[in-house]
């Protein structure tokens, strides 16, 4: 508890205030039942919280984030736990704040295309309470039958679509906050723009530091009346990636452009049956979408341009049962490489579309000098790669080669322009990277924002941004011994 | 100056000092070489600097930002000055830091639709760079021909095309930034997202409070093979107003969508003989572009829904000579209507789309109430409404009421749900409407963001957010005499 001016409290006091708060079921304590709490999607790293607390409605949000205040304990806000970076990670001291319980669609305007939604609200369950109108919400992570909502503001989360409809900071409009003094206030508006600095877009993908997310306009869109797609099959990654530059090149903005490559296809097809062709080095999913004439238009369009780019062969599929049986194939690639490896590591890096080419190849160089396998799924045509490393932690010291081959990877997206994550957040896993990625300068720009909101840093205190001791350090290790430091927090 | 603990300094010194990083000719001292730069384009505000400085490359900013920072002199920076909220309305103790010498292009990259240039070129002049390449740059604000991207960045300018295409922020990737400490800073990338806070989205809309921008990235688009308008007439400025709704509830993203009422259509008519039908209470200008089959298929769908709602007549420009002729009566529209009256003051406010019938007649009755013509002319698809009000400079208490008046308008789109500025930013002008759209928790959040930049404010300081004390002064007076108090700057 680092403000020595402030009361320090036993656990159990500290449970009997939070319990008068949210009442007494809703405040857990117990190794057994705070288990489930211990991680999010990135399970190698575990702890257990000092006590998790779930409020229901945003009175009883404020009220425990100011007793938390009071005792300076920190706080760890969660959604659904599906993050891949550990960012909802728990610390030892401190609260979990799990927004599970507050999970209401509170308001749906047709005419405004919008709806009011708590934090806890599952991503799916959005475009399903609106299907009836006509309308959806665009970003679509993978994970988004369970991920929450707020959990998508906090690390402005992208998916397949967002090509076209942009990731989650570009589909809201408003949120509620409550600030670590516990003041509820709002920002953005329902208008198009709001005056004053952007809160809204520096809240939107900050990792539960600056505020507790509690309250969510989000837009919605029409459902477009007709989708398609076309897979295109290439005998060389390479020549796949430079097809996802022709496309974007021609002025063509498809509704999602991914490339899988060949274990990522032979363990997908293994796995579903998409009727991928397990010979190729690389496929293209591509997906148009909006009205009849437009789809017919450029699916054309983008078949011609495969064929130029010297894809052996493509297929479209017109109907609705081949085009969810293509993307039947993708949506199950990770499990489905999971079933071909005892574990895969996800990378998350960002790259200008026109270097997908030189990345891939230069990311094969690097799996077999550590000799490790990698598949290839990704959002090519947001250069947003994923890369699964494929290891056997059973096997000593595999985990830790993954790790710096990762990180080779990411250092490699910096080098050519890009960026350490693409819509996975930093999180844990990605603060050395980060030190890749920025200059003391600009990490203390990040770390001046942080105090502006938060200066006793009891919101998610030491993830996304490294200390500059840290990336001292890194670097430090980096150039004298050429390997990567890992994060210094316990492993599993 | 401010900060006592800091060396003062006489102007004669301070100009030494300047003229040794920039050179004798980049520091101007005196009045009459001065004037030009005392006011933007809301010239109700004027005053001279302490001297206008006009470095030519980055290193000299970052030199003259030191020395500024040294010896507490506060500095405003200035784009083109096209600016409508006074944002570069200059101090008398500060410098004014123009950046009109930085005006390169600095490079172009087709495949990846971006260009590198320097914040004083002209935002039309990078369409025209790339127009051989099928590109173009999306942001259009009215002022295109003469304002410069430093300026579009820092107010997140807007334009016609803005409701399909987004505004400023949506169109760029990356910023260079010089900090008040004179640190030269990276933000965004030529990634589709950048890991940490989204201090790119912070910058963007900062109205020159955060920092320098010397440098951007920005987005190009392939230029729309196609594109139609269609004009439809009204007898009623409400029914309009549900066509707008109608348009974009059917899922149609226009490329622009813009209205203007009987004033406006008459005085551009006058002026620029666009075809406008005089009788009308109202018009819609809605544009489509894209592929030929696309614009076809959806000119008619509009037609159509502006047949539903009532319209008394249509109009389709198939050619372009046409569509150039539709399109110069909304552009001159402003002249337009400094022909017809004295003076005007343009508002600039943004509502849900929903509520423009119910604003617009509001603001009617606001216009018989006060006495003041209003003629609107606005983005009606982004529900932006520029209502200008007509009023006589030289009749005593017109400018008073008129912007009381004013004030009143943009209370009226925060009650509606919308915001005190829609594309113009704050500046000077809207301080005090900003006290009406925010809480004072949530402008501590503002100034806090403020400090973390700026601690002793040094940059544009008293601009754009208010001071609680001057809204607890404005709120006392808004609410116990009704009518509202004025910038405490001297107003010509």
């Amino acid at each position: 508890m680092k403000n020595v001016n402030k009361k320090t409290i036993s656990k159990a006091e500290f449970a009997r205030i939070l319990r008068k708060i949210v009442g007494k079921e809703a405040v857990l304590t117990e190794d057994e039942v705070l288990r489930p709490f211990e991680c999010d999607g990135l399970t190698a790293y575990r702890q257990l919280p000092l006590m998790v607390v779930l409020p229901a409605v945003i009175e009883e949000v404020q009220a425990v984030v100011k007793a938390c205040a009071k005792y300076s304990v920190p706080i760890v806000t969660r959604g659904a736990g599906t993050g891949l970076s550990g960012g909802a990670l728990p610390l030892e001291n401190g609260i979990l704040l799990s927004l599970t319980r507050m999970n209401h669609i509170l308001e749906i305007d047709a005419d405004a295309r919008t709806a009011r939604v708590q934090p806890g609200v599952r991503n799916l369950a959005i475009s399903q309470a609106v299907q009836h109108l006509g309308l959806y919400y665009a970003p679509d992570p993978s994970s988004q039958i369970a991920c929450s909502i707020g959990g998508n503001v906090a690390e402005n989360a992208g998916g397949v679509h967002c090509l076209k409809y942009g990731l989650t900071g570009h589909n809201i409009l408003q949120l509620k906050v409550v600030t670590v003094d516990g003041d509820l206030i709002t920002i953005g508006s329902r208008a198009l723009d709001s005056p004053g600095y952007d809160l809204l877009a520096l809240l939107t993908g900050s990792e539960g530091m600056l505020g507790v997310i509690v309250e969510i306009i989000v837009k919605l869109l029409p459902i477009p009346p007709c989708a398609q797609v076309v897979m295109a099959a290439f005998d060389d990654v390479e020549r796949a990636g430079e097809a996802v530059a022709a496309v974007i090149g021609a002025g063509i903005l498809p509704a999602g452009l991914e490339m899988m490559d060949r274990y990522a296809i032979q363990a997908a097809e293994d796995f579903v049956h998409a009727g991928y062709p397990v010979d190729a080095a690389a496929i293209l999913l591509c997906e148009l979408d909006g009205t009849v004439e437009e789809v017919e238009d450029q699916i054309h369009k983008v078949d011609e341009i495969f064929k130029q780019q010297n894809s052996t062969r493509t297929w479209i599929a017109r109907d609705d049962v081949t085009r969810q049986r293509f993307w039947s194939g993708r949506k199950a690639a990770f499990p489905a490489v999971g079933r071909i490896s005892p574990d895969y590591y996800c990378i998350d890096g960002t790259i200008p579309r026109r270097e997908l080419g030189k990345v891939l190849t230069r990311i094969n160089e690097l799996s077999e000098q550590y000799g490790l396998r990698v598949a290839n799924v990704f959002h090519a045509g947001d250069g947003n790669l994923h890369p699964l490393i494929l290891y056997d932690a059973n096997v000593a010291g595999e985990l830790e080669l993954t790790e710096e081959m990762g990180n080779r990877i990411l250092e490699l997206c910096v080098e050519v322009g890009g960026t350490v994550t693409g819509e996975h957040g930093v999180g844990v896993e990605k603060l050395s990277p980060m030190c890749s990625q920025f200059e003391n300068s600009e990490l203390e720009q990040f770390h001046a924002v942080k105090a502006a909101w938060d200066v006793d840093s009891l919101l998610n205190p030491g993830k996304a941004v490294p200390t500059l001791a840290r990336c001292a350090e890194f670097n430090a290790m980096h150039v004298h011994r050429g390997n990567l430091p890992f994060p210094n927090i316990e492993r599993f």
